[in-house]
């Protein structure tokens, strides 16, 4: 076992810090040596400041230490963010400026031009977009690399296969997305219970715009983003993890159910060569029970780190339908971040 | 006050029956005078049979009626049918040739050519088709006459307006459908709590087909499906009462966004000029606030007989989205049809 | 009809507020005339400040008037007050001595002494109380009257008739209580789904102190409360409305189980006699059904203003059991308080 | 790693059958070597009879195994039950004559007086009644032991270290049930949405009886049931797994808050001693927070083997009160069962 990363995590008594904290609890490669969080928790141990709300105790090793404010210096190499958006811009721009590598899940930067929006199934080869990034903030050692929004994840990832083997030219999502997606307190009790919201901020433009981002080519030292329309409906259900999306597709070339199922089933990419830690084996598992993918029954698969896809169906409208579903605290948030931060470190970039 | 009809219920015992028996307790021109149900509860009263799920007492001029097997005779002039599949076309096909009205909610003869599949504000010119159903099936006083599937209802009575002013072309439509539609004992808890089910058996064909029918136009003694594709994909979630489906639209005529809204706001048809005491003052209810229709919220709107649309905005893939919603036992079912009886009752068929 | 009392809601765009509203929309003798909030809403209108939460449209008359500040004076004749914990006893207090008949929903002042603490089946004597009142608080025209909490008006009406009966020794009450009583936004999503929270902070000490104050005797100018203990242990379930209580009593005479379930079923107090407008025809409603009450069934019966009980049967420990269930925020809030203000109204104090 | 038993399920497609094909995946002393269920299911693999229900896919080794019917001889050494209440009796009865160890989670057996009804952290010593059941059964090689029902469980190793150190003079215990405990379908969704249910069959008479039987002494060859009174309410909620219990007890002897939180955390037995597979680190865990247990984050505590304990309070008619919760499907059956099974194995009785 080699050297071990020291990280911070920003916003760490948040949903998605919590997450972090406890998928890092064992990490062969990074270890958690300082966290930030707002005023109201600064100065006490995190122990003290944070309410823990996953399963299973508290880490030891994190509940003594000191919960600082969101700025440089912090006792770390590199930072994961979960920041809310109005501060998150500016801080981890002042990280990077800094000299430390911001591996965020926030959504300021994601759309910036020298960001790179990774899922390293995906589009790996947008790292090369940090060369741009390093010339155009001026950056030292520092640098910033985004994972997209919950529901964009599970989406581009199952859109990838069928994207490089068809072609896509259109795309249609309707998300059932889980509560924890809200964090906490996030959505009350009174709007779940017994009822749906067909309405979270900014989801439908976030899923419409980052999805074709990651989908991109890099050319030129640019990103072009792909040559198609994404239409999103989003809701949020009484479910507490697991997003799902209802899907629709057109492609540019003719496929077969049975090959759209293999696309999907034989998916591999470069994480799973490089065998990362955090990778799953399958990145998309096929399930065909008529009935799958069920929250409560799949957003755990591959330790929440796979996208399991279904009923997979020809459209009368588009040309096939399917619906996929991930963990979106872990695929879609935590777990997508540290995956970030363990390419850069098996691409020498860190 | 005239005449009141007297009606029986098959599916007494059943959520829709109940509903039935619900809405029936003071209507001013029906009354319950005679139950079926299956065989464990023929010849027990309904008070002994029946165990009562909806909130409030079961009404007390029932409770004491006898419940018989659902075959004819029947001490009624016309029966309201709540049947499962397997023996519906049959019972109902009997009570037609023994001379009764039936009004069935029942799916085994909607897609019957002879059959009219009704929504009063939609389609009531396709009674004409109880013309040629009195031919071809050699009936005297009897008839068939039904109501689509709870989320067809939902769905036809939202495209209507838009399909009368700028044609529809396509129609792609997300279900999030409530557990009530299930019946009972219908879905497991362990399968809804935390959880969302992609699969409803049969319903996608249903909705694919049936909204097609519905807007179809009666022509030549036939009716002529509308020619467009609809593409359905349902998901049970866990609510109690209400459907929702996220809804995308492409028009054959260009509409702005305003006219859109004033299409479904303005909509009124036939039930609302006949004042039919189950038609609800507007049939669409627009809402413009961004996090409307809600299942808790909105789902009683109307007595449970409008639809309740919202997010009406343009879509990047077809033309417009929407969001709509109604009560998937009233209006999708148990007031479908009650509100069918009434437009037969006030149109002198009945 | 006779006149009019002009009525203003301090803490109107609550949840509680919404239902004082609500159920004042038609009310025979009170008419909303002023309507008073927080900081945040002060200024705008009621349609404005108010995003409505409960079912149907927020009423038409109220959704003009334009929200003011907590304080003297209003432009109405008596207020009904559900304001929070902190703001609660100088904002009562100060609409007294400004003249107002203060009928509040909140918790600061129902343990005072000279404030009675009312439920109108139960101890409408305690309104004596009032001229205590007026001398220790030098009141000219004001008053103050408080309802109980939510768990304590359901558990002291349900206990009423067997303290009169049979007189209690002890009781030990379990609850299982609504989101809704938490307000809004109150308990959080991810805290409430597929959860149960044992935990409501100063829940059970209310009901431990409020139920023997309720059940007690005026005599002498001072209320003595009841001689005996009240065991509460509190739980927050995943249920919008309907407060449950599982209930053991020991009892100070013997009685029968049959006598139980009559002491309970026959109960009847001066708001029947004097048939005030939200006073149900049975304060208690007993269901002989093994399966309940339940809240989704029974939260509603007497238009939300009973209380369910079932399941009486003999304790091993104690000497009898029973589970009881109202509706929380009409019995247990808003509907408690404006039967308190009819009952000031008939008997002339207002 | 020594020999290992090979075992059989009876009732293996079941919601408690599949979690102890779960938990036995990968045991170190019992392999899964035959299954068996109803009439439905015999004859296929269980990879076709089994709908699989729990996170997580099928174990593999199972999927082939062919389903026979639940009569001896099967091909294995000892049976794990969870039959239907209906047939288990005088199919336990006919394992065991047959020479096989039977340990059963059902109901049927558990109050016979020569059949241990065992918590092995709570009265290992009841084995002992095995000698009586041999000779009162004529029993060879085959023998019964059975494990509580789930809320009894929970409920009686709460009690054990209280009872051991202080004595228990009267326990009321109210639970708060999940709906797994009902097993598949179980609780029609219709019932668990939105609702609680005051009522599940049996369950009441069960904690009254069975937890004075497990806290009993084994004297003279019989089980002296404790003797103090038990009265339990039972509440099915809206939860998935976890049962909860609000408990208070009156205690013989004098004990300060301290130390009943002390009895509590320091409780350990001969599993612990043992280090038996399946045996928690901690039978109960106290939580000191004012909001736990809940079942979403302590339920599986210990690997679902932990009852958490919480709440610890004076009470102001018993002695003191504490809310406690446990994996009703691994605590409360299956992993029950097999802890009783790892006890046998350590203690030669197997």
């Amino acid at each position: 076992m080699g050297k071990k990363y020291r990280v911070g995590i920003l916003g760490a008594t948040g949903t998605v810090g919590q997450r972090f904290i406890q998928l890092l609890e064992s990490h062969p490669q990074f270890e958690v040596s300082a966290l930030a969080a707002s005023d109201r928790s600064q100065g006490k141990t995190y122990g003290a400041a944070c309410s823990w709300r996953l399963p299973g105790e508290m880490p030891e090793a994190v509940r003594g230490l000191k919960v600082g404010a969101p700025a440089p210096p912090m006792d770390c190499e590199l930072v994961f963010s979960s920041l809310p958006g109005d501060i998150a811009r500016e801080t981890e721009e002042s990280f990077a400026r800094a000299g430390y590598a911001v591996i965020s899940n926030s959504s300021a930067l994601r759309m910036d031009e020298d960001v790179p929006l990774l899922i390293p199934e995906v589009n790996h080869e947008h790292l090369a977009q940090l060369d741009a990034q390093k010339a155009s903030r001026s950056l030292d050692r520092g640098m910033i690399v985004t994972n997209p929004n919950c529901s964009t994840i599970m989406l581009a990832l199952a859109l990838a296969p069928l994207h490089a083997r068809f072609g896509i030219e259109a795309c249609v999502a309707t998300t059932l997305q889980a509560l924890s997606g809200a964090g906490y307190p996030g959505v009350a009790s009174l709007d779940a219970a017994d009822n749906v919201l067909p309405f979270i901020g900014g989801e439908e433009e976030k899923i419409e715009t980052e999805t074709l981002k990651i989908l991109g080519r890099h050319e030129g030292g640019r990103i072009q983003p792909a040559p198609f329309k994404v239409s999103a409906q989003v809701h949020r259900v009484n479910v507490s993890d697991g997003h799902m999306a209802a899907v629709r597709v057109k492609l540019a070339r003719p496929a077969s159910q049975g090959e759209l199922r293999e696309a999907f089933a034989s998916f591999t990419s470069l994480p799973q060569e490089l065998k990362l830690h955090t990778a799953p084996r399958s990145p998309i598992i096929v399930r065909d029970e008529p009935d799958r993918p069920q929250p409560r029954l799949d957003r755990d698969a591959g330790r929440g780190m796979s996208v399991t896809v279904g009923r997979i169906l020809a459209d009368k409208v588009l040309d096939y339908r399917f619906v996929a579903l991930s963990h979106n605290t872990v695929r879609g948030a935590a777990g997508a971040a540290i995956l970030n931060a363990e390419l850069l470190v098996a691409t020498g970039r860190l």
